[in-house]
């Protein structure tokens, strides 16, 4: 029986999948481009959190998250042509699993008995670094460098995290109130297109 | 005297870096972009299986791989007008060195007591991730994301080594079976212009 | 009391950052992924040499490095403006860190017993990688592919650390020859606009 954070784990990497392999079909990827490019939104921010702390990486343990993928990848195929109605639920999905992501890169982290500041990265790494990935594979600007609040709701949630921690917050409740700072934060941002500043320095050059 | 395997490494590690020099001579990069691309092509798929499995990088032990893309450069330099009527030799040498890697980075997976379908990830990785660094590096859609069928022809190969490692074939029968496979499914993709399906679902967007 | 090499450290840091902050401000990324693109500029080198090695990545050990980012980061929010008439200024602090880089770089690399050939491309990649990350962030070519002198600068200067090294020359002016080396060739590239050969091959493809 997978328990209630499996699930959403399974939520979660389903949508960044699905967000990769829309992306990599808008640029006429074939299957296999585009299982690669959802794999590694789905699982390039804990690959590379898990190469920084020296960990085996979490997907070589364990084949859910390729089966996950993959399943995201016959859900595209099949019913490519009407995910686009489903826009808002998969934002939902992507936020939880962005929210979760964050959670348990923080976590991981601080089991190794970093500092508060290296989980906060790791745990934003854990989150954003694979729409990162996913960019650079399509040969786009990364998104998160330039639209609304993605990576900050990771460093919100993330020092939610440890200020829970510090006030001596049980593991349940810090987990559940950091993860919904990250919820929070995100979906304000869409909802009302809060964005941050760009820099306008340079623009003679 | 190198052994037949070690030519054969000399081989696909040659053609790999051509691929990679030829690719950035077309963008107008100088002889150390050249150099950088080509050796990325080259030994870019086993550094990433070995920092993924917390190996030193195989080509920090042995400066031959590094020589041997120096190689290929002086080899651009000189003959660089006269190699385009090489296209079927250098394909055919590139074929080589797929299967070669992919055989490699199967075995030296396995060897670490992962399961089989982790060894089948690295040996892909192993041949198709240098493409993709390549690509990367000079700005374009990974190719191998797009065109005929090649990282599946390594996928393909880890399978057929693993079923001939289940059946108790010999170690050397497996390998040329593997590596045969490789060689194989390349050839048949490029000969008969055998592609995968691309996924048509969000054209609208 | 920060020591003479931490202060070089810091003024290395933030000229690389603020490089990376400008290139990304002149895409209209906003401040959270200039800050990245920044940050990534200024560390990514040392990130790749340090996974490599299979050692802590150096800036999870000390903050101090992304506190000077985000220093680089709010100047360029406050002065972007001006920062054009220092293009000299921040060519030489770039400069310096590129030389200390370098130097820092190899002396890890020896410090583990690998060999010299190995440290002059650690030296390298602390140097250069950086920038490269960087162009992949914003979508361009790496800059060090294709204009003049950048990285075979970290070369010379590794060689020049090896051979003084082999002379038996005292550490303190090893490093200082080594890193003067760097700091010349850059220069005089510049200067002069001593640029590479570019290769011509395959133009008719």
């Amino acid at each position: 029986m997978p328990t209630f954070v499996q699930i959403l784990e399974f939520i979660g990497t389903f949508a960044f999948a699905i967000s990769g392999i829309r992306l990599a079909s808008a640029k006429r990827f074939d299957w296999f481009g585009a299982y690669v490019v959802g794999v590694a939104t789905a699982i390039g921010g804990g690959t590379i959190r898990d190469v920084l702390l020296d960990l085996t990486p979490f997907w070589m343990t364990n084949p859910v998250y390729l089966v996950c993928s993959a399943l995201a990848l016959f859900w595209v195929i099949i019913f490519g042509k009407h995910l686009i109605h489903l826009h808002n639920t998969f934002f939902l999905f992507d936020s939880i699993g962005l929210a979760l992501f964050t959670v348990v890169g923080v976590e991981k982290t601080l089991a190794l008995d970093y500092p508060l500041w290296v989980a906060v990265i790791m745990g934003t790494l854990t989150g954003a670094a694979g729409g990162v990935i996913r960019d650079i594979f399509i040969n786009e600007i990364p998104l998160i460098f330039r639209k609304e609040i993605y990576a900050l709701a990771c460093v919100a949630g993330g020092m939610v995290y440890g200020l829970c921690a510090w006030w001596g917050i049980g593991v349940v409740w810090t987990e559940l109130l950091s993860g919904c700072s990250v919820l929070l934060v995100r979906i304000l941002a869409v909802k009302y297109g809060i964005c941050l500043p760009t820099l306008k320095g340079d623009q003679r050059e």
